[in-house]
Order: structure tokens, then C-alpha cells, then sequence
């Protein structure tokens, strides 16, 4: 099933996507929630971030080729960092180029949208904790990365967390082939079996930090092949069962 | 002007302090707000963390002091990290001791909060931006911080950020004397003037960055003498012309 969020006219919400028309759902997460006789064709509409969350948590260094690539040495356990709600945008959405910066550069990854409040929960039970999965920009300012050796600075632009096209909650996240296109030329191209840290370890990990909220998102680390974008470019993730999330760049 | 908020009752909300009563603060942010005749004793609520912040920019190294005692150069620009919205607690709230954490030390801050919305303002325009000023404290389990280099995991358990007991709106933040005491004991003992950051610089900064928010806050790094806590501790933060925010730690 694929969960949107999407504008259409006046009204904004939740909805379902089956093919190319969305159902809007309607109802309480108290009281339950239930797909609407209300619908609408996709392209009338304009999607949003498929979520809004109180947090982001991103992890450092997470799929094997890459540190190989790096010569370096995996870690004992996640490395963490924050992106806060303002990085977020959606489908089509522009990533402003921060004037700050000479270096900004792309990371695709996989998005795990946490759907039920989640406090230490084990590997076990944090399925049962995830809504779905997205694909995820993780746009870094490098030099300031560098500069700062803390990351938090060079993460956290405005608009440097794209989300989307939609969560799909169908997906076993263990395999599946992830792409990142510039300008459409392939740049990125691994599977998310090569990631250190699996996505229930990932959600059990940083629920014994903090307590997860329906929303939030954990993005799970990019693969090899990062690099800059400049204003005007294109980017494309595309993740296996999951779909193709576009952003351009603009200054 | 004390601004809190409170619970009592079954009702919760924000308010103005008056001595040891508080009145009902109501309207919209859109429409204006003032003071209603509703008001009850102090001593009858609980004060809740006087904001609900969509995030909590915390300032590494920001008083000259410290980075002498440390040894450590003054850094050209500040060096942010994030604090998520939970790790925010309310006056007398307990922050529980991670049993990831072998020490857990706490760091006694000045917080800025922000009243209007903000991107890039400058010192001149970060004025217009900040409602008050609030105390605050930056617990940090200093072992998984300097296991992990970057920041984040150490500072983002649940109740790591205790704020309060209120926002006082007249109050010059250049040159309080700020004191942090544990069990009694005075342990951390500065003076804002000596901030290398001065909050109208920080809030410039953090919003040429990332949009700032009503209710967000800026905490501005600490002051030498920083320490561990035991549970059992209680820590109390006072800043001048504020207050005093009280902590318990608990398992």
C-alpha cells in the first residue's frame, strides 16, 4: 500500500494511491482510520512529504562497500545524527543551495517511517513499530561538514531532507536495489543488503535513546559513489518496491 | 514578565506569572493574545517545560573560560548540534540516567527562546526574534560522546534537556551571573559576558541556517566546572534576573 500526503485545491491530508488516483482516508489514529469514498486523479493533485515528522535521525557511515571504499573501519554501533522538521521536502521539491557552502553534496538512503510510539523496543518488536519505507535525500554541506567535525550544522539547511514519493508499507527492506541519478546518469547504485545496521536494528537502537513518534523517520546511511550537485541539477532516488523520489536544485 | 505553562487541574496552558498567581493567558497567535480573568495560586499547578519546542539548538564551546580551562582554541564560528523535542522536561522534572551511560554530566545553560519566526535575521533583526530567555541544562553522557565523536547519541535521551521554571520576557542577557549547584553545592559559576557567541550572534547564526520557530530554543553552551550526576543528584540552575530551574536524576 502506498500512504501519501498530498495537496489538492484547498484541501490537504492523508490518502491512499492506487494507481494513478488517490483515495483520501479520513477517521482518528484513536478511532481508526478508513479510506473515504472521496478520490481524486493523482496528476490534479501535488504530493508532499509523506510525513510530518518530530525528527529525523540519520545514521553515519551504514552500508559496507562504502566504508570499504573509505578505508574505513565499521563501526561497533550506529553512529547517530539529527535533521530537524524544517529539513524536510517532498517529491519535486527544490533543495536550496546554501550560500555558505562551495561543496554540497548528495546521499541517498532509505527512510524507515516509524507508525506506533516506540521506546525501547527490541529488534523483535520493532516491526511492529514501522509504518513503511521512503526514499531519503540526505543533502550535506561537506566543507562544513569538515570544518565543523561536528555534522550537525552541514545536515540541517533548510530543505536538505527530501522525502518520498510516498511510504510504501508492502516492502521487505532487507534486498532491494537503490539508485541515485544526477541529471540522470546513474551515480549511485548498491542494495540495502549491504547496510551495517539493519532497519529493525537501526529502529531498536535509537528507540533505547528516545522515544520514536508515528512519523518520524530514520534515514539508514547511503552507499558509495556520494558527490556534488550544483544549482540547476537533478536528482533522482530510486528504491527498489518503493518508487523514485525527484528533487532539483535551485539557489 | 514570567510567561509559563502550566497544568492545573484538568486544564493546561500557557500564562503570566504574577507573584504566586497565575493568570490564564488567552486568544490565538493570529488574532492577539492578553491576559483573561481566569487566574489561580502557583502553589495549586505544576509548571510544565514553558515551551514546546519543534527543536533544541544547543552551542558547543561558548564561553571563554571553559575553553581556557580546556585548553581548547576559541572556534571562528559556533559549533551547533540538536537537541530533539524529547529530551525536553519541565521545572522538577527528573531526567532518567540512560543505562547506556557510565557518566552523565551536566552543563548548566542560558536558553534563548524564540518568539517570532526567524531565517535569516541579522544581530540587528535576531532581537525582534526572541520572546525571552529561560535556564536551561545540556545533560550529556560524556562516555558516548566521546565514543561516538559526534554529539548527537550523548545528548538526545529522553529528558536530557530540563527548561524552565519560566520565559522572562525583561531581562538583558549580557552579563548575568549564572550558577549551577548539585546536592547544594555550587559547581558551575560564570557570567554570560562571558559568552564567545553573544545570543543576538547565535540566533543570527543558527537562522542562516535553518527557519527558527515560536517556541524554539537556542541553549548557548556552559560555563567551566562541569561535572557528573549520580541518580539520587538534585542540580539547580540559577541565572540572574530569571530563576531557578530544579532537576532531580532518577534511574
Amino acid at each position: 500500500m502506498r500512504i501519501v500526503r498530498y495537496e489538492h485545491g484547498q484541501d490537504s491530508g492523508f490518502g491512499i494511491l492506487h494507481d494513478e488516483v488517490i483515495n483520501e482516508i479520513e477517521g482518528s489514529s484513536g478511532k481508526g482510520l478508513y479510506e473515504s469514498e472521496n478520490s481524486f486523479p493523482l496528476n490534479e493533485s501535488r504530493l508532499l512529504a509523506p510525513v510530518v515528522p518530530t525528527k529525523v535521525v540519520a545514521v553515519g557511515l551504514n552500508y559496507r562497500d562504502h566504508a570499504e571504499e573509505l578505508n574505513m573501519e565499521i563501526p561497533d554501533n550506529p553512529i547517530i545524527f539529527i535533521k530537524v522538521p524544517n529539513t524536510v521536502i517532498g517529491p519535486g521539491g527544490k533543495v536550496c543551495y546554501p550560500s555558505q557552502s562551495e561543496q554540497v553534496d548528495y546521499e541517498a538512503e532509505l527512510g524507515i517511517v516509524i507508525g506506533r510510539t516506540a521506546y525501547k523496543v527490541s529488534e523483535e518488536e520493532a516491526e511492529e513499530s514501522i509504518l513503511g519505507y521512503t526514499c531519503a535525500l540526505d543533502m550535506t554541506a561537506r566543507d562544513l561538514q569538515r570544518a565543523d567535525v561536528q555534522w550537525s550544522r552541514a545536515k540541517n539547511f533548510d530543505t536538505f531532507c527530501p522525502l518520498g514519493p510516498w511510504i510504501e508499507t508492502a516492502v521487505d527492506p532487507e534486498d532491494l536495489a537503490i539508485e541515485l541519478r544526477l541529471n540522470g546518469e546513474v551515480r549511485q547504485s548498491s542494495r540495502t543488503s549491504r547496510m551495517i545496521f539493519k532497519p529493525l536494528q537501526l529502529v531498536s537502537f535509537v528507540s533505547d535513546i528516545m522515544t520514536l513518534h508515528p512519523g518520524d523517520v530514520i534515514i539508514t546511511g547511503t552507499p558509495p559513489g556520494v558527490g556534488e550537485v550544483k544549482p540547476g541539477d537533478e536528482l533522482e532516488v530510486e528504491i527498489e518496491g518503493i518508487g523514485t523520489l525527484n528533487t532539483s536544485i535551485t539557489i
